[in-house]
């Protein structure tokens, strides 16, 4: 993701991505191959504020990165209902927007094409694009950070649904019953799989003064407020034999969970990204095994591969800069990865 | 699905469907617009008989209708998983197939083009062509017979998935640790929402000699081995408060699945087949509140409507014979109906 040789401040097909998240705001300059030139982080203004002072702050970053690059066009990635127009969100947990119309305000301000995009569609994409999907075309992507987002590619195009707002993996019902989500339903599979699940499981048992827990409430100087995803990983990784359990629980849902998806959409690849994905195979051995022993009709069926995401948490920036070339006009859009190619291709034998 | 004014023997474009049950093996000559001209039934042969005698059985119902009707390919839909080549089923539970290239065997011994295909696809497709998804672009078409099976429809387009396996919706965990299922798993969504699941819990009601099962109880008899699905729905149509009961119980279950499937997908139409549908608003009314109910973003988002299948156990044949026009020349379609243009139109909006 380094400065290319060649790719300079006027090069073709230059775009603005930025990355909406619950605590930050990550922006950069993407070439057309998925590089990113240059890079803005701020804060998220916090929920109470109005939407104007977000799309203030977007505003502000995509300003300052025009400032040495010319931009042909400016993709917003947001953790939240974006509409099929790819223009209005219809609600973001984490900020003050209902129905808001934040393509057509940016638009305006910035006198640049604007797409506006679900997060974990734009981080989808990326991986797509110039990660962990690169080679494939029927792809799920699900993103483990404090709740379960994801997005379907079939045919190598990414599939939105009717209104936009496939992919919520997160909210499939799980556990009837099960834990609480905020969603307002129960036993939903971010509850299991996620970082807050991995958490809530690890503050749990250091509450319960397992000893097993000791290594945790070490860590934390006997405080379970003070765990943290992170943490677990952490200590699992350095051999804490409870962290790396807690780790195999959300690992186990995570396969249950992704046999779930195989049976419905049968892709050849799944990628794992989103912070927990970080524990690597600490999760990922365990997702798998749990999804080869799910997964229906195993033994007569080709299996999918369970991968780790390659792009880290520029994807969201990346995937929403390159989507945002659907805004230019063709000859402007510079040579992008072969993903639109290929996918033409490939339509017709899915 | 009568005989139609104009459409003659030697019509452009007619094709044979065949549907391959568990029981029965169902023919059509069936013109491009979804019109069933003629019609062949049998038995499908038992699961010990070899591959052979169910070919055998084929050619037999197809050759009867060539007898009267030229047609220009053959389409197959059987229950099982059909590889992504429309050519070999590797697995069906209720057959003596283990990757068995029926495609090519059926090509051979009729000389015509053949299309294997999911009998749920088959059905689902025919749905999208002639019956209630005739409107739409993005649906789900769920399948509820002895088990669950189902198809994507994206765009206009059935997907399929990476290897010809999607869609497979029956056999996503949706109760761990639950019911045991004929796949191997716990807690199918099968094993709840399915044919077999209401004829279980009215046994084990009637078997339990609960007073509220005396209306079911005396229907058979006295013995709970009789009892049936249809069964269940004709004693709850007649006002028997046990049997409405039990299709209620069947309905949350299906609405809890599908409200699943729209977390993941964002269809903007639901289509219930299968014996199970025949119950109609008995089961749909209970499923639309349990899906509004555990629907993720309710509230913040449009919903998808919940409609029962319109064309009855003979979708799996028609639509099996439109997609065996997919193996003719464009000049021999036919006119067909209006699904191929209609979802390039769509493409881009999805």
């Amino acid at each position: 993701m380094a400065f290319t040789k060649g790719a300079g401040p006027h090069q073709r097909g230059l775009t603005i991505g930025v990355d909406i998240g619950g605590t930050k705001v990550a922006a950069g300059v993407v070439t057309p191959a998925g590089r990113v030139l240059a890079r803005v982080r701020t804060e998220t203004p916090h929920k109470s504020k109005s939407p104007k002072v977000v799309e203030d702050t977007i505003a502000g970053v995509v300003e300052e990165l025009r400032r040495d690059y010319t931009v042909g066009a400016v993709g917003v990635g947001a953790a939240g209902f974006v509409d099929d127009q790819r223009a209005t969100v219809l609600f973001a947990p984490h900020l003050a927007w209902r129905n808001e119309p934040l393509r057509d305000a940016l638009k305006a301000r910035l006198d640049l094409p604007v797409v506006v995009e679900n997060d974990a569609n734009a981080a989808a994409w990326a991986e797509m694009c110039a990660g962990a999907g690169r080679n494939a075309d029927d792809v799920i992507v699900v993103n483990l950070g404090t709740g379960i987002g994801g997005a379907v590619v079939i045919g190598g195009v990414l599939r939105r649904g009717r209104h936009g707002l496939g992919g919520e993996f997160g909210h499939m019902t799980i556990v009837p019953d099960g834990h609480r989500c905020e969603c307002g339903n129960r036993g939903c599979w971010e509850q299991y799989a996620s970082g807050n699940a991995l958490t809530r499981e690890a503050r749990e048992l250091t509450q319960a003064e397992s000893p097993v827990a000791r290594g945790l409430a070490q860590a934390v100087g006997g405080d379970p407020a003070l765990i943290t995803g992170p943490l677990v990983t952490e200590l699992a990784q350095k051999g804490d034999r409870a962290c790396a359990e807690l780790l195999e629980d959300a690992g186990t849902w995570l396969g249950i969970g992704l046999a779930n998806l195989a049976a419905a959409f049968d892709p050849e690849l799944f990628i794992i990204g989103g912070g927990v994905s970080e524990a690597g195979d600490l999760l990922l051995e365990p997702a798998r095994k749990a999804f080869r022993r799910t997964l229906t009709g195993r033994g007569y069926r080709p299996e999918a591969e369970i991968v780790a995401a390659a792009l880290g948490n520029e994807a969201g920036l990346i995937g929403a800069a390159d989507l945002a070339r659907d805004a230019l006009p063709r000859w402007r859009q510079g040579r992008r990865q072969r993903r639109l190619s290929r996918s033409r291709e490939s339509r017709r034998a899915f």
